[in-house]
């Protein structure tokens, strides 16, 4: 086990050593210590990080181009409202124009649909938006008001692994109370920081070749080092449903996370197969429900199962 | 001439073939024949092709992963705006999620900064947002009205490449009235539709390669075919300033574009260089006003020189 552990962290203090560092981290440290402080010390509450959207892998140093995982942040902006309203906190880590909790049911052009000024002072929302302008303000501004909701963009994944760590670390006392909901698209590889060229690739003749390096797997490294008490969900999204299921199982075994949730890319917004060691459950949107989405089953499925973990690591 | 014509169109038709045809295509070209009916049949306004953000090149058909070109569209939106203040009509062809025109002043997460709702059912502006929101949501509101406003997205390098065919044949007519401004950041480089993998990319063991092609150059068939009465300027981006105005001069004479606005990375906000046959002219914002933006007297320049190509091909 521990030699797993140090061929982990070996690979990951060699990716990080050759990452650009993180612009704002003593900020970043000092909101997520106050909002855990709010949050579990004196309330007891339990926190989720729930990561959202794709990362980015820069092609160049001074980036013009870069590879990026497709990710609308849907499934992580559902679910952080489904845990507020389950009782969580919820650190959520997003990658940046991607979908914000409580700003789905926003039109794609929400400024030129949703309000007007019909006397050039006072503004109004249209009728036809205004519970999903209601949503995206006031329940949106309780969730932060109520230090139930702390956000924290990124775009590379450089941002993203560096911000995951802090995370991790930040949240380590709060023990089996803490989960990882981990619904970020990740980059399975990337262009080493050192080995990028600085400036913008051009684009002289005939055809460009790429050579990419593998993504060290965070996961590994989350469950034996920076969070082994926390309760963790990992995400495998694929686009042929023979494999889909396979894939998830071998993850579970590889990572030893506690459940893998396994989405299919053109019916994830139906229906998803939890795979964990007591087996797989497919959970399903209620589609009688014209609002229902499948992350007000999901998140009840996993907070039940947090619930037993905990359960059972004070025992 | 000729020769050069065939053989761009010859490699557009067998890019075009092997792409995934536009969805929404009826749809579009209704839109483009009335927004250009509405004004330059029956007003005699200019119509110019705003292009904005940056194409995205799919590297798999059901597509997971894919390469982007980095543009936050705020040129796009800045100049689309001056555009509608110098009494043109325009077409804004944005990539989805970049920037917006009359939005720019909006702060990132806009839901949960500028509103309130203080007794529940009125929505208030906070008064520190209370002109950005006016903006946002008059401004650009009056701009689509007075059917001055056309905005059209898009998201892959197919999509972009095909909607602005459209474009450029819906606004045939218009001739030298009518100008192609192409601020958007397209790929130079894809991978051809037909030699894509249906599914996500395995990220087994080892580095992944990948070979990608080159798209063709559009500004020549641009200028030769699509619509060679229209003023067309077209933008370089780079991050080197040591070889911007030579690749910028060079671009001028390969594609015979009116003008390149020449950018540099790090500097694009404060100055731009306008490469025509006149000579080069810097352009930069008024930096004894904070709210000025290099856009103002870029459009300003732009729309002069268009007036004096109206002029002499009415001679």
């Amino acid at each position: 086990m521990s030699s797993i552990s140090e061929l982990g962290e070996d690979e990951f203090n060699s990716f990080f050593e050759s990452s650009p560092p993180l612009k704002n981290k003593e900020e970043i440290v000092h909101k997520l210590n106050s909002f855990i402080e709010l949050n579990s010390s004196s309330r007891g509450r339990r926190i989720v990080c729930v990561t959202s959207g794709g990362t980015t892998v820069p092609l160049e140093q001074r980036c013009v181009r870069y590879i990026d995982n497709f990710s609308s942040g849907n499934r992580g902006a559902a679910s952080t409202e489904n845990f507020v309203k389950a009782g969580y906190a919820v650190v959520f880590l997003y990658r940046s124009g991607t979908c914000q909790p409580y700003c789905r049911s926003l039109p794609d052009d929400p400024f030129l649909e949703c309000f007007q000024f019909p006397d050039n002072t006072n503004i109004q929302v249209n009728t036809s938006h205004a519970e999903a302008v209601k949503m995206a303000v006031m329940d949106q501004q309780a969730a932060v008001a109520e230090a139930r909701l702390l956000k924290l963009p990124f775009t590379t994944i450089y941002e993203y692994l560096q911000m995951l760590r802090l995370i991790a670390t930040a949240l380590k006392d709060v023990g089996p109370c803490s989960m990882f909901y981990l619904a970020a698209a990740v980059s399975d590889f990337y262009v080493p920081w050192n080995s990028m060229t600085e400036h913008k690739i051009e684009s002289g003749s005939g055809p460009l070749d790429i050579r990419l390096a593998q993504v060290p797997k965070m996961l590994s490294i989350l469950r034996t080092t920076w969070a082994p008490k926390a309760f963790c969900i990992s995400f495998k999204l694929e686009t042929d449903s023979k494999i889909l299921i396979e894939k998830a199982a071998k993850a579970l075994r590889k990572y030893k996370v506690h459940a893998v949730v396994a989405n299919e890319l053109s019916t994830r917004k139906e229906e998803v197969v939890v795979v964990s060691s007591s087996g797989n459950v497919v959970v399903r949107r209620d589609s009688d429900k014209p609002e229902s989405i499948v992350e007000d089953n999901l998140i009840r499925l996993i907070v039940d199962r947090h619930s037993t973990y905990i359960k059972e690591s004070h025992s």
